[in-house]
């Protein structure tokens, strides 16, 4: 593993100053993260549900965790694509959290998985697979 | 076209009681919608582009808007399955804006296509397909 | 599990008359299926390795067997939505196969993701996720 | 645009010795290009209509083209990513042809998309998004 739980953490409070609004770092392994995210009246549909984009976001940043944990604390990685199947509701009220496994990382791209859960939950909410390109390395070449 | 631009406009505004967060409907037409969002300090990361999860979600909406031209306003249609590919960086402190439309529009479900742009700005930062799940009509069958 | 490997294992004969053209039928459980495809020169890209619209031929079928798993021998389901993330160069003239697990059974649809190997590799060539479409049961409702 | 539809017929041919198994140029502009496939037995599904790997095959080495236009005749460019809507049922015993039309080509990948259309239909029986990924230059740096 390229950083810490404690470097990851600080770094992500750095990048996203909005605070938690993305979610909060709860583990982190070589290749693996997981994210969970409390939810708030901003992030609700109708019926109080989590929102799509919500659930989105969760993912995207989980992945980006996962990602670092192997390439280390690259700030410039963007997602290129993202593909979700949204599976079931979401419980009412309820926090999620999500769990990302990088499924390869390369010199130019990291591809990945995202599985999202409510709080308490056994079966995933929705399914994510994402790429994020990785910048070149200065001083390289 | 089931509905007009104001009955849609209205039933987004009561539907996203968060206000005009998930963006604001520009045009409307039969199996099209145009809607845009003005940027925030929430939407940003660092360097000022807006960030993906805002870009999904007003796709997302756009394309509900664009759906809902077809089958009227049905409240329980969901997103089932989103891709976008993220193709430019966005222009910094720009407002966004998107182009939805439907492929098909089946009994259970619609497939369209959302190209977001910066404001201003000749080709799409994002590109995203999308399938709804339609809900059965009640009183049907 | 509603059938058992000897009827799904004719069932698919049947259905793809054009022999184990997509695959054969190698391991089924409840809700997942693993099925290989012998490579011969008509899969073939230039260098030796299996071509794209091969694996995502495999990935296809096998999934299918997964979903038949859960819902039986059910002939029109079809697959509506199909992404894929190629992540490895496949061996050369080596077979491939591959394994599919069901992360949602529903009334109209399923949605399932595929890992596709090389014989013999450790690590994914490919990874994909899908969406068939269950047709109404007859002299149901 | 970078190449002549002759040459690139040429290469395509040499590319794809299985004969036009993948299908045949029809069309090539700046950025897009048109092919179509004629379909035999080994295409078909239960019910004469061409099956899903098939429409895969001819949208990805269609945007494979509409790639080439562009950057040249680079042979290994490679699929990373394919996502694929099925929209309705191809018509039977029909050949089918596709359109790409690329969203993107940078340094590093190029990002498209395909409609596949039965000859003579109107409405497309399927849409696909792709990313290739484009090799190092030699000689370049």
């Amino acid at each position: 593993m390229k950083i810490t739980f404690e470097e990851l953490d600080r770094f992500l409070r750095e990048q996203f100053p909005q605070g938690a609004a993305y979610g909060t770092l709860r583990k982190l392994g070589d290749g693996w993260a997981e994210m969970s995210l409390d939810v708030d009246d901003g992030h609700l549909r109708p019926g109080g549900t989590v929102s799509g984009p919500v659930m989105m976001g969760l993912a995207d940043v989980t992945l980006y965790a996962a990602l670092l944990s192997r390439i280390g604390l690259v700030p410039l990685a963007v997602t290129t694509n993202l593909n979700i199947n949204f599976l079931r509701k979401p419980k009412a009220h309820t926090p999620i959290w999500a769990r990302a496994t990088m499924l390869k990382v390369g010199r130019t791209m990291g591809v990945g998985e995202v599985f999202v859960y409510s709080e308490g939950g056994d079966e995933p909410v929705a399914h994510s697979t994402m790429t994020y390109s990785i910048p070149p390395k200065k001083h390289e070449n």
